[in-house]
């Protein structure tokens, strides 16, 4: 098996310890996923792999998505581990048509960690569910000894309405339908990677760390046959394409240079030898619509604060099962799945 | 302030830093959430402290509960990471009133952790998810790098259906009401201890790890006017008593040879300088119920397999606001919340 061929089904565990790619999004994270927690779970597991859960209770339909974080470092341009714990689940949340109402707050904090540190990410989360419109309505504060984690994980789960009659799923991707993308791809990870690194680039590179309900919800009107949503962060732009692909077996055609890119990240990433394909975003917005309702989705994105940079980047093909990028050379490449990882702890 | 006086407001931070103690369940605990989190958050955060947060959607009323989970060792004498993190939550939304339904799980693993261990701790979930009757529906898996982890922590997050017309609360509490527990105190973390510290003591002590949502199904059926359960976990039977005190503003009287507590348990205590009134339990119910129904929810915890040793351990009384035992000696002592952290990582 080769890491070109993203049909494949992922292979038996090639490692006998967890390894950070396992953490990437990408295709270890997925062998983890098969192999272990599916395999264990069996039938009382989760049954889909989209971004949140859907379960119904005395008639009401409720999506439920939880996501931990452990960005290093805590602080970055843009943003910080609080407001990207809110905005991350809240994406979770409108990504699978859900309207975020709920989310609990959960902490691992190493002993040291700075009391005032904490407040701060504390009022950084309590400004992003005022923006996101979310109430944090349970917590818990666990406490390991110095040595044993580092300063503060943040765990959130998010609880959200489904509205009657929504139903996004990336099963429902056919032939034709088009792809858009909300705006530049890659920019939270080079955020993430200069403050880690030290690296100063020509031009700043922030976080794109936003929550994406509103322009869902706009999306959504002006594309009411949307196929399916999702946020590309870890594993990137890649990821959730390849994920397309499986999940309806089709193919999908990405013309490259309809991808939009900052020219500060596209150097950056041509220095680290990183393809901005597979670089985290936590504040975009990848959707698939039907050609006759792509007018109306591009344009209520670009009427849209977070989706100005919008653009038609592809669309979905016959099989086989791929994602095929068309360079500006006109040559062809396939964009696998993530194999390894490019950026641990980005998220 | 002194810590006998139970009844005062939390001082303001003492600390500049986290120390293990914010993670105790105890008096720093109640200081972090004053003073670091139901600050910052205000007015979007929790306006409870039960176990569990209910909210409304869509007509349906759902409680939602977060807990994470870093106990060390992952493996104990009558349980693992795995279990205890299904159980701990299911337990929260048990006596929150609610009937446990869904559960996420989130992993924050470092790098290094064996992954058949990981496989084996996942079987173990499954296993409790099936007792418990809950389905896992979403979940997320982060890396860090070695050295920033230990091994495995483990975030659970919960939510149940509440029925019609259920409401337990500890504010319900009033003078004249009867104290349950379902069973022996200090199990759970004397057993840690134990297996932490290379200690054996004159018989073996387990775990008491289950999942309490059938023994409390039995005691509302047996006294439909209770009002507030708990599970003492952190901080133990000691910081639930309290916790009652102050937020229904009674006393609480205990009679501490009405207070189960197996003899090992009882010993490895004396030896270790612990009360087993502050040592966490992680399957044992403690119930508030109006005098006249007192008799018919003993019966039904003591009908049920986990509520064997059931007793009637105490009354709430008249103000003032304090926990206060009766010893064997005929004296009295007053039970103040924790202040410290007599057992790190317990859950």
């Amino acid at each position: 098996m080769t890491d070109e061929d993203a049909s494949c089904p992922v292979p038996a565990s090639r490692y006998d310890e967890v390894v950070l790619g396992h953490g990437s999004g990408g295709r270890l994270s997925a062998d983890l996923l098969e192999h272990v927690f599916l395999d264990a779970f069996g039938d009382i597991g989760p049954d889909a792999r989209e971004d949140s859960a859907i379960v119904e209770t005395s008639g009401a339909r409720i999506a439920i998505t939880t996501d931990s974080f452990v960005v290093s470092p805590w602080r970055f341009p843009g943003g910080d581990i609080g407001s990207l714990a809110v905005y991350g689940t809240v994406n979770d949340l409108a990504v699978s048509g859900a309207i975020p109402e709920w989310i609990t707050a959960a902490f691992i904090l190493e002993e040291g960690l700075p009391l005032a540190e904490l407040a701060s990410l504390a009022r950084s989360m309590r400004d992003a569910c005022v923006r996101a419109g979310v109430r944090i309505v349970a917590g818990d504060t666990k406490v390991v000894d110095r040595g044993n984690g580092d300063g503060i994980f943040i765990n959130t789960t998010g609880v959200g309405r489904v509205p009657v009659g929504r139903a996004l799923t990336a099963t429902a991707i056919e032939p034709g339908d088009v792809v858009l993308v909300s705006g530049t791809m890659g920019d939270h990870g080079v955020a993430i990677l200069s403050v880690r690194e030290g690296l100063t680039f020509d031009g700043a590179i922030e976080s794109d760390a936003a929550p994406l309900h509103d322009l869902v919800a706009s999306v959504l009107d002006a594309a009411p046959h949307t196929r399916c949503l999702r946020d590309p962060t870890r594993g990137g732009l890649a990821s959730a394409l390849n994920e397309f692909a499986s999940a309806s077996g089709v193919g999908i055609r990405i013309d490259e240079a309809a991808v939009p890119v900052h020219e500060t990240v596209r150097g950056a990433c041509e220095m680290l030898g990183l393809d901005p394909f597979y670089v985290a975003n936590e504040g975009k917005l990848v959707a698939v619509v039907p050609q006759d309702e792509a007018a109306a989705a591009l344009a209520a994105m670009r009427a849209h604060p977070l989706g100005a940079a919008a653009s038609q980047i592809g669309e979905a093909t016959e099989p086989p099962i791929r994602v095929v990028v068309e360079t500006s050379f006109g040559t062809q490449r396939v964009l696998p799945l993530l194999s390894g990882e490019a950026l641990p702890r980005i998220c």
